[in-house]
C-alpha cells in the first residue's frame, strides 16, 4: 500500500481525473475482478473497519445523532457481508461501456454511431451512510468512472478505511487506485469546492436529506443528478378491489414508512369511500398508522386527526398518512399535481379508461397501476444496485442503475467526406 | 387574437406550464397541424414581421452592432421562406413522445415500460437571431413542450410578432396559444428569473456566445443543457492520403469559419510533415487563411506567424488556422486533451490501429475518422432541425434532435402486487 499525505483536494480531483482516463479503456473482465477484490477486502477488512466505525458512532452518540440516524451509520460483520455480496452482483451486471445506443449510414456514406462512454469523474456527496461509499464507488467502477466521495464528516474514519481498502483492492488488479477518492478531510470547504470543479467532475450526485440535496443544487457548478424526496400518493378508484386496495396501501405505508417510495396520502373515490375507507383504515390503525383525515374520511373512521394542508404537503417518513375524499379523477389528479413531488404515484383500480388516463397525465418518475409504491427501486426493478432514484427530469429519471452512469459519444467514419 | 396587456414573468410562467399540460397529451396529427400554420403564418406574415425586424435593425446599427450580427439579425422574404421550409420539415420527422425506450416483465409480473415523455417546459436563452425563436419553438412543439424565449433585447420587436403569429396559428388548430411564451419585455431580469424559475420550466438551454452560456450555467437553478464552443483539431497521422488532407483540412476550417464545428488547429505527424505541411498550408493560404504555425512547421511554409499558447486555447471564429508538428498520436493526444473544448476531434489516418486507438481515447461530443468536422450538425447527422450541439456530458451530448427535448417515464402495470 502506497501512503501519502497532506494531498491537496486539487491533487486528488486531477488524480481521479487521470485515473478515469484508464478506467474509461479497461476491459469488463478487469472490472470485474477489481470488485471481486474489493468484495474480499471488505469481507477481510472486518479488523481494520469495525474500529473505524465504532470511533464514528461514539462521537456520533456524543454528538447527540438520532437513533435513526445512528442505525445507518452503524456496520457489523453481517453487513460487511451484505455489502460484499452487492458489489458481486454489481459484477454479474453488464457492463454499458460500448454499447451501441443508435447508429445510421448516411446517404453520403458516413457511418454514424452513438456509443455509451463512462462519465469520466463522478462526484457524490451524502450524509453519514458508509455502505453509500461501497455502493457508487462499485457502480462508478462498473461503468468505467472514477468517484470523488464527500460522504460527511460523521462518517470520515469509517470511509477512510473503506476507501483506503478499495484503493488496495484496485491496485492489486491493475487498476489506478487513485480512482476512488474521499475528500471528507477538507471538511465543508471540501464540498464547496467539489460544486465548483468544473472540469475536474463530470456530475455531482447528492444523496441525503431535502436540505442537503436542495443546498447541492442551489450551490453546485457542476452539472447534478438530482435524488429527491417522495410525497408519494395512492388513488383508490371507484372501482377498485378491496383486498387489493388494503393490501397495496398497508404496504405502500407500512413496509418501511422511513424511505422515499412509501405512500403519504391516500386519495379515495367518494363512490367508493363508503366500501373502501373503513376497511384499509383499520388496517392502518391495526398496524399502528396514525391517521390525519379529512372530514368525509373522518365521517367513515373516527379515530384520525383532521388532516392539515401541511400534512398533504411534507413527507412524514413515519407511521403517519394522510387520507382524503375526493370526487372524482380529476379532483385525484389535481391533488396531485398540486403537492406531488413526482416521485412515484399509484391508482387501483379495474377501469381500463380511467387507468390509462392516470398513467398518461399524471407527470412523475414512475407510475403505478395496482401495485404498491415501494417497488420503485433498482434492486427491484432489475438494475442491481442502484446509484439513487432521480426525481429530474433531465438525463435520468426514477431509479438509476448503470447506463444511467455513462454518457454517449458520436463516433463518425468516413472515407475523406468534405461538407458541400 | 386575444390581447393580453402587462402579464406578470410569473403569469407567464404558469400560464406555460398549464399549456404543457395539455400539449403533452397532443396528438401527433394535432401538433403537425399546428406546425404547418406556424410555416403559413410566417409565409403570410412578412408585412408585419419584416418592418418589426427593420425597426431592431435600424437600433441595432445606432448602438454600432457588429457586422456579423446584424447579418444573423436580418429577415428577408427568402429567409422567411426558409425558415418556414425548416418548419414544415420538422412536421415530417417522428415524434419522439411515447417512444418505449425500454421495459421488461418482472418474476413478480409487474409490468415494466419506459416510455418518453415531453419535459414540459423548455427554457431558452439565446442573442439577436430571431431564426432560433421558430426554430426551438417548433421542435419543442413537435416534441410535446411548451417554450419561454428570451431572445435578446437586440431582436425584442421581431421576436414579439413572431411570437404572436406562432400563438395565433397555435390557437387556429386547437392548441394552447399559451405553449409560446416571449419574455423579452421583461429584460435582465427576465433572465435573471427564468434561471431562477425551479418549479415552471423544467430545462434551459442557452444558445449563443460563451459567455453567455457560461453566465446561464453559473447561475441558473434550473437543470442546463450546456451548448458551447468549439477548440476543434485535425490531426493528420503519418498515413494520411495527401488528397485527403487537404480536402478536409480545407472544409473543415474555410466553409464557415465563423461557426463552432470550423476546425482551429491542425495537427501533423513529424513524419508526414515534409509530405503534407507544404500542400495544406498552402491550400489554406491560397483560400486566404492566416496561419499561426510552430517552428518546425515554419520551416516548410515560411508565410506564418508564430503560434501562441493562447492561439491554441481560442475559437478563431474566422479564417485563422494553428499549425503544429507532433512527434506522434501520443502527442497529439496531450495536445488535444490539453486545449479541446470536447465539441469535435478528426483523424485523417489509414492505420486502422490508431484510428480505433483515435476514437476511444478522445472524449468529445464527437470523434470522427476522415471527415469533415464541419459534419457535426443535426441537420447532416439526419435529426432535421437541432436545438443546439450539447458540449457536456448530462442527457445530450453532440447535435441535439427531438430525442434530446424529451425525458422518460417509468410505466408499471400490476395485478395486485405488493412488496415482500
Amino acid at each position: 500500500m502506497t501512503t501519502r499525505t497532506a494531498l491537496s483536494l486539487t491533487d486528488k480531483l486531477s488524480l481521479a481525473r487521470e485515473a478515469s482516463r484508464a478506467l474509461a479503456q479497461a476491459s469488463t473482465a478487469r472490472k470485474n475482478a477489481g470488485l471481486e477484490a474489493i468484495a474480499q477486502a471488505v469481507e477481510a477488512g472486518a479488523d481494520r473497519i469495525l474500529p473505524a466505525n465504532e470511533l464514528d458512532l461514539a462521537n456520533g452518540r456524543e454528538n447527540g445523532m438520532s437513533a435513526g440516524l445512528v442505525d445507518r451509520l452503524t456496520l457489523t460483520e453481517a453487513r460487511l457481508e451484505g455489502l460484499a455480496s452487492a458489489v458481486r452482483e454489481i459484477a454479474q451486471l453488464a457492463d454499458p461501456v460500448g454499447d451501441v445506443v443508435r447508429g445510421s449510414s448516411l446517404p453520403n456514406g458516413l457511418q454514424l454511431t452513438q456509443v455509451r462512454v463512462p462519465f469520466g469523474v463522478i462526484g457524490a456527496i451524502y450524509e453519514a451512510r458508509p455502505n453509500v461509499t461501497i455502493d457508487i464507488a462499485s457502480l462508478a467502477l462498473k461503468s468505467g468512472n472514477a468517484t470523488v466521495l464527500r460522504g460527511g464528516s460523521a462518517a470520515e474514519h469509517t470511509n477512510r478505511v473503506l476507501v483506503g481498502i478499495i484503493q488496495d483492492a484496485l491496485e492489486s488488479t491493475g487498476l489506478p487506485r487513485d480512482a476512488v477518492q474521499t475528500i471528507d478531510e477538507f471538511g465543508r470547504e471540501g464540498a464547496t469546492q467539489l460544486m465548483a470543479a468544473r472540469g475536474y467532475v463530470d456530475v455531482l450526485i447528492p444523496r441525503g436529506s431535502q436540505g442537503l440535496i436542495d443546498a447541492v443544487v442551489r450551490e453546485s457548478k457542476v452539472p447534478v443528478i438530482e435524488t429527491g424526496a417522495g410525497v408519494v400518493h395512492v388513488y383508490l378508484d371507484e372501482s377498485a378491489d378491496e383486498a387489493m386496495a388494503v393490501d397495496i396501501v398497508v404496504n405502500a405505508k407500512v413496509q418501511r414508512p422511513s424511505v422515499c417510495n412509501a405512500a403519504e396520502t391516500l386519495l379515495v373515490h367518494r363512490d367508493a369511500a363508503d366500501r373502501l375507507v373503513p376497511p384499509v383504515l383499520a388496517a392502518l390503525a391495526a398496524r399502528n398508522v396514525r391517521l390525519h383525515a379529512d372530514e368525509r374520511a373522518r365521517a367513515l373512521h373516527a379515530d384520525a386527526v383532521p388532516v392539515t394542508e401541511e400534512d398533504y404537503a411534507i413527507e412524514h417518513m413515519a407511521l403517519e398518512m394522510n387520507v382524503r375524499v375526493v370526487d372524482d379523477l380529476d379532483e385525484a389528479l389535481d391533488h396531485i399535481r398540486r403537492y406531488s413531488t413526482r416521485h412515484t404515484e399509484a391508482i387501483v383500480t379495474n377501469d381500463y379508461a380511467r387507468a390509462e388516463r392516470f398513467l398518461a397525465e399524471v407527470d412523475a418518475a414512475v407510475v403505478m397501476v395496482n401495485a404498491s409504491t415501494r417497488f420503485t427501486d433498482g434492486g427491484e426493478f432489475g438494475f442491481g444496485a442502484e446509484v439513487g432514484i432521480s426525481t429530474q427530469k433531465l438525463h435520468a429519471r426514477g431509479p438509476m442503475g448503470l447506463p444511467e452512469l455513462t454518457s454517449t459519444k458520436w463516433i463518425v467514419r468516413g472515407s475523406g467526406q468534405v461538407r458541400g
